[in-house]
């Protein structure tokens, strides 16, 4: 397929090379410069505009936040106003639920298709092609789509025939790991001021009950303590968490844990946090508890 | 070794049995009769008192809460007037961690040695012999048991060299699970109201990050909306979480999220939900989101 | 002074009346018709459009909420476009503080000057000139409000030179307001399914240290459990609380109590609740109590 | 009346003062010796043991928490060993509902009658018997003790014909003030972050909607930032929220605001805060919001 991919960061870089590798013809596109050429090596076409990449059959675009899909979207010369009639629009990035609406009406309108299709997995999983790829929209764009989402991710998950309820699935997961950090990080607090040695004791729940990466991973991550470099910074976990309870609001789902985690960024953030992993969350209880602190007070 | 069992509830008498397997000299006691009998076929002796359990080597105790343990241990025939000098009692019991540092003192002054090891894993996992122990107290004890542990679980975990360790680890376990419950509840009260099916959302959940054992079991709960019979029913919830939150005190840590679980909890309770399993509390977002209740109100 | 009052609902009409009462030769504006002839009747001139009300010295406002406010002020025949140089906004209505702040930027573009003059009160004080005025602006222009204030309110407070000030300081008492809302319920929840009388323990609370407007009128409404016609509506509440957790947001404020008033408020609206007083949130803990529930489920 | 008072504390000395000057006939004690002097200058008779002050028709209690009451009531010289037939115990002390429970049980075997009559009041109330009394038990009982009552308070409150309801009306109250610690607490913040004098703000608020005692005492103490000397210290504060949850737990009335409070506790006796008044509670929002911490950490 002839495809357009918009969004070079850590994440897009792997899910274009994948592309690539799988034999489609990518055109890529990045707003700040200099992030095409190890892709064009590998055989993209670099666009010079947004509407350069948008004479295909299928535009990926995978960006940080609500703001930066505006900005490529719409306007004179955005994806909104340049894509082909019927051609596909896949919407990569974890942005609101109510942006997808809005995309979902706007391309309609403009006789284009879109689909939301957010993933899980952290650059390295994007590099290997192991993604899980979550993805809403019309059946039969989908299985156009199908090709696509298998290059990048080892697994699509289909969770709705409307492309904003895959946002509001990876919104919902990405509450579920802040979660982990949470209440690992509550649960670390109690065990370790009586003593207990806490890689010892992730140990245990990660070969029992818990034996899943996000334990791990986040385990690990609290348990030493150390929060720099960040993988997933701090800021774009309170966005998140934002955009969940905004999600949640509008359906009229209280969730209290949800907010719980919001003051739990925001103390973060107002407390020297903000280059932080978003895994700092699970040292406040420890803070709150009089026991070592995520940042330096 | 020779040993005495007591508490034949659904997890004794698995743990008594696979120690008979193993080769011990067991004898068995439970408050109400009639439990004996199966095991007494596969080798057990049953004792009319329970000081007849506590003529061997050690004793172990798996009973429901720390009434139970107090009605074993202390008193004119107990377990702590009853047990030989430099005898083990194994408390397997989920207790509170003031009986248990208590146990702790009060088997010193007699002599004896007492040893916490409570367990994860549900009465199908104790008759395979596949709980995971937690274990705390003296090392060289420790050292002693450990042919028992691997009799009764699949991996022994050594968390400190005091018993009441082992306690308070286990009480965070359990919060960590009445955790996931929880927030897997809120998540599916949000993708629930929107449309999704839950059991496509917990597949996707469970074969990403969240592939653990907890989120299948308790997920799978949630989502059928079914919580009779109880696997472990509700009231043994709230007692553990507060039990939990007791320690927590103790130790100055506050533990937001436990808070909110005991507050679940009560409102379970106060709904004509103390029949139901522990996970029902899974389902009061749901309710406080105008979706399906746990109970009929 | 030559004053233009725009927005005639149940606080508005009291504010002009007593505006014209002390003589000011107000121009009165409501987007919906019919609202202006009691007023007309006691010396006021009605207004066809929005930009016949803004020919004056100044301009009050006092509508539902951002979206009321924006259609007055903004576009080309809105406020801003019509308002004479060195004129004067005073908004009194409860909005964002973000609104507040970009007022404040395009007025002092247009040249024109703007107040934040929310109030605390009901329909009843509105119309006795009993309002609490909470002021925020440049010193020069609150001192030309001065009688102004004097005419609706009994007392006026200074609170800042920035107008947004006065919003966040509104919004906050809101807050507060609805704080004494959910921990009266919480406290009746308790006291109330022991068997103590409602009103006997009111009368108690407001005799003694609790001698407050607020905790007589809003706990006699808990305690009754009458809920309807609603004083204040239930999702005027949730904005309220909404705008609150925006501007702590943005603040980096973490407000538990705060968070906890949102899941009330989306709990009650899931639940049938929107036609109800917003006092109806004192009511959910003795929902989740088992006892009387605010909306028949 | 011949009567006994026991715990001349700061509220007990005051309380006791009271009795005496009107015209009654009282034996005081105290578990520490030197506390009576000044009574006995006012006609008081010291006594030795709790015995010698059981020889009347009633006994009033007034110690700091169950530990101390239970010290005086129970054990061979206790109060319920040597009170006569008929004679009255008035326990004033905020105890927990359960040891309420038990003494009005004891009490009724040993053919003794007893009342719960705690107060709200700091000592300077005390002193001036301007406490407000708040009693529960049987009509009769109660009428007997109606002139001590009115000796030492300004109004009497009957609440149930039940003690231990008394308790709880009381815990209930406390919990009623540390909310409106913690929700002035987090308006401050939020206003005191945007740069409102916390001052100013304050006085707004007393001046209007929250005119009450206890926002104008606890509203300054947290504006100010100093909280010692405690006037109601930490520790005992988080006692009254543990008993209030505690009675909650049993009614099953789950309390949010409550739960939070508790949390709040923690955090502050887990950071340095046992010395300081309780309200130190109120800075915590302004602490986890990156300004002014009640503890230097």
């Amino acid at each position: 397929m002839k495809l357009g991919f918009l969004g070079l960061g850590q994440m897009g870089v792997g899910m274009a090379s994948n592309l690539i590798k799988a034999g489609h013809d990518v055109t890529v596109y990045n707003r700040s410069p200099g992030k095409a050429a190890a892709l064009c090596e590998q055989g993209a076409t670099e666009a010079k505009t947004i509407a350069d990449a948008c004479h295909g059959e299928a535009v990926f675009t995978m960006v940080a936040d609500d703001k930066a899909l505006r900005a490529l979207a719409f306007g004179d010369s955005g994806i909104i106003a340049t894509l082909p009639k019927k051609a596909i629009h896949i919407s990569s990035s974890t942005i609101s639920v109510a942006l997808s609406e809005e995309l979902t009406e706007v391309h309609a309108k403009a006789g284009q298709r879109f689909i939301s299709a957010p993933v899980f997995g952290r650059p390295d999983a994007a590099a290997a092609a192991k993604l899980a790829v979550v993805a809403a929209g019309p059946a039969e764009t989908l299985a156009a789509c199908a090709p696509l989402f298998d290059a990048i991710g080892h697994r699509t998950f289909i969770l709705g025939d409307t492309p904003p309820i895959a946002n509001l699935v990876k919104l919902s997961g990405n509450f579920l790991i802040a979660s982990v950090i949470e209440t690992l990080g509550e649960a670390m607090a109690l065990v370790g001021k009586a003593g207990v040695d806490l890689h010892a004791y992730l140990d245990m729940l990660t070969s029992t009950l818990f034996a899943a990466p996000v334990y791990k991973t986040y385990g690990n991550l609290i348990a030493n303590g150390v929060f720099e470099p960040a993988g997933f910074a701090a800021p774009l976990g309170q966005k998140d968490i934002r955009l969940a309870l905004a999600a949640a609001e509008h359906l009229n789902v209280p969730m209290p844990v949800a907010s719980l985690l919001r003051d739990r960024f925001l103390t973060l953030l107002a407390n020297g946090g903000e280059n932080l992993d978003w895994s700092a969350v699970g040292k406040l209880a420890a803070r709150d508890s009089g026991q070592q602190s995520p940042v330096t007070d």
